[in-house]
C-alpha cells in the first residue's frame, strides 16, 4: 500500500483562481503541491500538470493526451484533477483505453483558493480510492466513488449520479 | 458502494477549538457536521459523538466504549475519529474484539478550527478508505493507510509509520 | 468616539461570490454582517444595501441613490463599500453634495468570500476613519486615506493613488 | 497622511501558533508582515518585535522596553500589538512617559494563524487611528478607540470598556 500514485492536473474548478486585476477567473498554477504540504501528505505523489484548462473547453485531443499520458506512465496509480463538467467524458475516454491500471478521476465544486473547498477532502479521497481499488476508470467526488462508465453530472443539482 | 458508514467522534486535535476568554484550547462541539457540508459529503453518514478528549487522557474505559460502540452499531463500515497520540492503542483495542467489520480511524495535527488542517483532506480519505476495506481496523493518516495492529505515531516526527 | 455609524453596501469584489453551479462570480446577500461578527465589532453600525453591482455597472441614477442615502440618513458617520474601478467617481459624485458629513468609501481586491481577502483589513480601516476624519468624502484602501477629489485607481497596478 | 508608521510586535494573542507536535500554542515569529502583505497595504510600515510573550507574563522591565522604544524611534506614529489580558496596563505605562506621538495598541482575540480571526481587521483599525489620531495612547479594539488612561478589558466577556 505504499506504491506512488501519479496525479496528472488538468485544470477545473480545483485550479481556478481570481486575477484581482481584471475582477474574473482565471488559471494560473496548480494547488496541487500546496494543497498536499498542508494535508502534511506522506504519500508519493508525482504532480504533473498536463494543461490548466476549464472542462468545458476540453477537446478532443485533450482527451487523448490524458488517455496517453494514463497509458505512458510508469505508475499503476493514478489520480487525474479535471473540471467537473465533462469528468464524465473523460472517464470514458480512459476507460475506452482498456488500461491495466487504477485511474481515479476528481475535482472540486469551490476553487480551493477560495478558502471553503471540497477540493481538500475530495483530493484525500482519490488518493485513497487510488490506492486500493482494483484496476479500471473511477470517479471520487464529494465522498462517493462511480464506476468510470456509469457516472453522469446532474447539471441542475451539481451533483454526480449513477447511471443504469 | 453506497452503504451507509458511522462516524464515531471521540475529541482530539481534530476538534479542539480556541477559548478566547481564556487564551487556551479546549473541546466544545464536533466539527464534523460542519466539515460534511463544506465537503458536500453526499455519502450517508451517521455522525455520534462518544466523547470530547485528548487522547492523552483516554481511558480502559473510555476504549472499552469506542469497542462496544463499533461492536453494537447496525453499520458494517466505521470511521472513528481520534487525537493522533494514542490512536495506535485504541486500534488495537479494537482489533482485539474481532469484529466482522472495516474500522477506520483518523485524526488531524491541526485542528480544523484552524483554517489550514488536514483534517478536511484525513475525513475524505478515512471516509474513502472505510467504504472500500475489507473487515479490519485500519489507521488513515495523511494520505496513508496502515493495518491496525502494525502502525505507530513517531513522537519526535509526528509521523505515522509502519512497525515490523 | 461611539456615534453609531452607517454603511451603505453597493457591491463590488467585497461581496463577490462563487456560483457553483455555474462557474462563474456573482452577487448573493453582503458579507458585511458575517465580517463585522469575525472582527467582533463593538462598534455600533447600521447596515444598508443599497444596490449589489459591479462598479463598472455603476449608472448616473445608481450614483444619485447612493449620494442622496448619504444625505438623507440620521447618522453623520458613513462608509459605503463600492467596487474599486469607479470608486473614484462616486467619491466625486458625493462630494458635489458638499454634505456636513464624513464618507469614508472602501472597497476589495480580492473577494471576502475567497478566504484571503484584503477586505477585513480595510473594513476595519475605514470604519475607524469615519470615526475621527472631519466632515468631507474619503477614500480608504490597503491602508492609506485619500481625499475624495483627488484619488484615482492605476488600473495597470490596481493601487490607488494621489492625483495632483 | 503618507508618514511612515512604526509597528512595535510584543506577541499576545495576535501571533499565537499551534505546535502540532505537542498539541499546544507556542510563539514562534510575528504574521504581521504576512497580514500586511494579505491586506495589500501600501502604507510606509516598519514592522519591529521587540518580544514574543503572552501579555500575562509581561513583567516591569518588558513595558520599560516598550516605552523606551517609542520614545527613541524616529517615528511619530507609533502601533503596538499585544496580548489583550494586560493591554491597558501597559498603555498607561506609555501614558506615563508623556511622549509627544500617537502611539496605539491593538491585539486580537484570536490568534491570526486560526483562520477566522479579528485581528486583520483590528491591525487595519489601529493602522488607520495611528494615521489621524492626535498625540496620546490609544486603545483599539473590534472597531472602536479608547483613550489609553480610560480603558479596562471586561474580564468575563472579554470586551474592551471605557472607565470612568
Amino acid at each position: 500500500m505504499t506504491e506512488p500514485v501519479r496525479v496528472f492536473v488538468t485544470g477545473g474548478t480545483f485550479d481556478k483562481e481570481y486575477d484581482e486585476l481584471h475582477g474574473r477567473l482565471y488559471f494560473k498554477d496548480t494547488h496541487l503541491p500546496e494543497m498536499l504540504k498542508l494535508a502534511r501528505s506522506r504519500l508519493e505523489v508525482r504532480v504533473q500538470t498536463l494543461m490548466m484548462i476549464d472542462s468545458l473547453d476540453m477537446k478532443d485531443a485533450d482527451r487523448r493526451e490524458v488517455v496517453e499520458s494514463c497509458r505512458t506512465c510508469p505508475e499503476e496509480r493514478i489520480v487525474v484533477t479535471h473540471g467537473t463538467d465533462t469528468m464524465a467524458e473523460t472517464a470514458r475516454a480512459i476507460l475506452g483505453a482498456g488500461l491495466p491500471k487504477t485511474v481515479v478521476l476528481t475535482g472540486a465544486m469551490i476553487p480551493y483558493a477560495f478558502g471553503s473547498s471540497d477540493g481538500l477532502f475530495n483530493l484525500g479521497s482519490a488518493l485513497s480510492f487510488a490506492q486500493v481499488l482494483p484496476h479500471g476508470v473511477w470517479v471520487a467526488m464529494n465522498g462517493r466513488v462511480f464506476q468510470g462508465g456509469r457516472v453522469r453530472k446532474n447539471r441542475e443539482t451539481g451533483v454526480f449520479e449513477e447511471t443504469a
